[in-house]
């Protein structure tokens, strides 16, 4: 019998990035009576196990995703995060002690959708990329905690260029408006765009264009992991 | 009887700036026989109070201080962090649940030594600003949150300039240098520095001069409010 600690939980805020828009993993919990109720991935912690290494635990027995390099963010205390009446239901059904206060402790990451293939298993009983658009309304404070996860997402790919990992080897400057769109979640001057990307240099042209495109084929470029990494380390 | 969670903690890295080097408050905890240990102040949540809050609290009653803005910035959760032989006696005389696992929430804080008056009281013996050139070794895992807290307060620093608000009101480019060296921990190239710290238009120069010193006076500058919100929010 696995021996969890009834004060501390992980959760999961896993983004996938399908080249059109931002999605995020959710689980569905079944409830009595044909109810169910959407969640992010996320349980107790093992009394024994660290912190990642619980993120990775749990995401992997909900979702069967694994290999994901899982960023701890922020831990979420509100003394009442678990007592809504909303969450009581599930609470009694899947917990040794549904009345105390849990104290979880969240994880981001951001992936390209086509590379993982999650499936439901322990209490998930569907998992599936929900559009970021069409949020429905989750479990506990679940929908506060994604939004603070896609402001550090956002803050992330600013300061850091998390998320140039999404790209393909080489893009047109018009690709990476659109990732920057995508994941900032807001349209760009185009002309404003290129110049400041140009002047970060943190892409540089090849000599190579598109191909195989109706249009006038366009520049390819690549990022500069130099530049990167100096950014990075400034 | 206050009701304590046994599992969750909070733990505070306060760094104290004094314009000639950055500090770390630190309390002296009484042990048996006259021997005692040296922590970051930290204490057990209240079963029934947020996470700020008891970060705030926990401050208060070990060092007096309040009003201070406390950030969260990481959670540590190594299973065997409070199990060290070193910490025992102090658990054992403080502790009701000495074996329990306990998760800590850290928060961090930068401010002006002179501003605060810090004074032990609950269990902590004693309270002081520590060089951190010469930090000894402390309780549980806390050398290892402090190193984590100093990251991040660069990270923030540079990024989010975070820090400026150390500065006076009107300051020569000697004295914001002065200010990076000391929160990035290295010395800077004057020349390379003067130029990129006035192309980022963070600073800008004022009409005035320095006065009553005895070399040249140099130009005094000012904080460009507007480019650090630009800036922040790009």
């Amino acid at each position: 019998m696995k021996n969890l600690n009834p004060n501390v939980s992980v959760d999961c805020v896993i983004f996938g990035f399908d080249n059109e828009k931002l999605n995020v993993l959710l689980i569905e919990q079944k409830l009595e009576r044909g109810k169910s109720q959407l969640a992010l991935p996320g349980d107790l912690i093992l009394d024994d196990e660290g912190l990642d290494e619980a993120a990775s635990r749990v995401l992997k027995e909900l979702t069967q995703l694994e290999g994901i390099f899982l960023k701890q963010f922020k831990t979420f205390g509100n003394p009442d995060r678990v007592s809504d009446i909303k969450d009581l239901e599930w609470l009694q059904s899947y917990r040794e002690h549904p009345q105390a206060r849990v104290i979880t402790v969240a994880y981001l990451s951001l992936v390209k959708m086509g590379d993982f293939e999650p499936a439901a298993s322990s209490f998930a009983e569907r998992v599936f990329w929900c559009d970021l658009k069409e949020l429905p309304c989750l479990a506990f404070d679940h929908n506060d905690i994604l939004d603070e996860a896609l402001y550090r997402l956002k803050e992330d790919f600013e300061n850091k260029k998390t998320g140039f990992e999404l790209l393909p080897e080489k893009f047109t400057l018009s690709h990476i408006q659109k990732l920057y769109e995508i994941i900032l979640g807001k349209k760009l001057d185009k002309r404003n765009f290129r110049k400041k990307i140009l002047k970060e240099k943190l892409v540089t042209p090849t000599n190579e264009k598109q191909q195989g495109v109706l249009h006038k084929p366009a520049r390819l470029y690549e990022v500069n992991p130099e530049e990167l990494m100096v950014q990075n380390e400034a």
